[in-house]
């Protein structure tokens, strides 16, 4: 992943209890600080999507997360939370989170974390609304990939 | 994944403060219960290997974790942590992580843990050690897969 | 707290990622166990109150939290939380909290849980349910401490 | 408590992941908050003192935690962690923390957290050393209680 793909950056603050007995922080709280970095996002673009609550227009569930660890974060360290959307598909899209020391600009992870559109009750999968690839597409601009399938 | 490949299962239950506003468990959660399996998975085969302690002749870090979430758990759940070492290379080895329903069985979630072994000051890999590879599969038999590159 | 006050037991084990950098098991988790406790007691005197869900019938708050840190809890170990209703007052009831190691009985840490029963909308204090009472008053025998107050 | 008695305040904006079932903050969150609130007092004041790492020269424990749940806090909002040092005694010291909406100044929780310092191998309590209730004094100035007990 590279910073120049990236539109949006917010920024955490490793807290005391997020470190653990080896004084770095523990490998799930990572994946924390993207799903922050996705909730600001989603604002920030003014996408009318709440991550984690179910409503009937907009269901939308992660389905996989993958992360890598580059160097471990410490206590009260202070981290760039650097978010897009990468990929958008018939039904699904791909966030990527990048993670860097905010000081000395050390990457510490990368996150790509998949999601998919489901209809109201949950039972099969979507497309994506076309307002939402409208204003993805707007923000991303030429960085978005949108791999659309003949059905 | 297969349950027939693992040949180690040990159990959680939901607590309920693992559980978010949704009324399923939180998405970095099932990462934890994998992280129980692994470390009761060592205990179990009897490796020396404290995968959360630091000390000099057995340094391992967790690279990379991948996670499918296939149906979502509920407080109070009971979970079986499925868990096995699935390959080892020369510096490196997966876990295998499946969570199911332990009354229904219905799948949760299917992990991959990727970790690598560091010298004791941590600036490089080194081979797996022989002990740690005769012990695995002693453990896994005919499912662990090695993969071994000439220098 | 005396061992001999209480009717009910549970079990937890700490889990690797509770414990901090100090090697010891951090100090909200104490309360996180002693709200299992409370859950497991109100499902085993079979009382039709979750503690966690908001409903019309019963909306309950916890309205203050007290713990004493007799000794620090450590990975792996199993721990005896044992949980009873110590008082009920008009409209407010105690939880008591003690988590013992379950292999040598040392004290841990001992808890005063603080509960207010509140009408449908929340916004006034109502008196606890006779039903409620009823159910308590069988489970703990002479041990609850009922104040009334005159209105 | 009272605002004008703190002369310290920090700020934490409440992450989605901190939010329970019903919409608002878990209740072991609060003192979560107020935890951030002392590490930061304590550097601000320039403590030589970590509440969270073992050394031989400071060792102080946590011993009880007591807070009330005004009213609940909900997902992203702001909020004003005032932090005092309130009283020092022989051996032992307390910290309130007071936590407010910081938009609206709605009272959230209050909490006071007792510590008690401990010689170099835990065995015993010793004298709170004279450099760290100076610097107390001088940043708390008419508003320390100071209380002292002849052996």
């Amino acid at each position: 992943m590279e910073k120049q793909q990236f539109n949006f950056k917010t920024t955490v603050r490793v807290r005391t209890y997020e470190v653990d007995w080896q004084g770095i922080v523990h490998n799930t709280v990572y994946l924390l600080y993207c799903e922050i970095g996705r909730v600001e996002y989603l604002n920030h673009i003014g996408a009318d999507l709440d991550l984690n609550r179910v409503n009937s227009t907009n269901r939308v569930v992660l389905s996989r997360n993958e992360i890598d660890y580059k160097s471990p974060a410490r206590s009260n360290m202070e981290i760039d939370v650097y978010t897009r959307i990468a990929e958008i598909g018939n039904s699904s899209f791909i966030f990527e989170g990048m993670l860097r020391n905010a000081d000395t600009g050390v990457l510490i992870a990368e996150n790509r974390a998949f999601h998919v559109w489901l209809n109201s009750t949950a039972s099969h999968s979507i497309a994506v609304p076309e307002d939402f690839r409208t204003i993805v597409r707007k923000h991303e601009k030429g960085n978005l990939k949108e791999i659309l399938q003949k059905p």
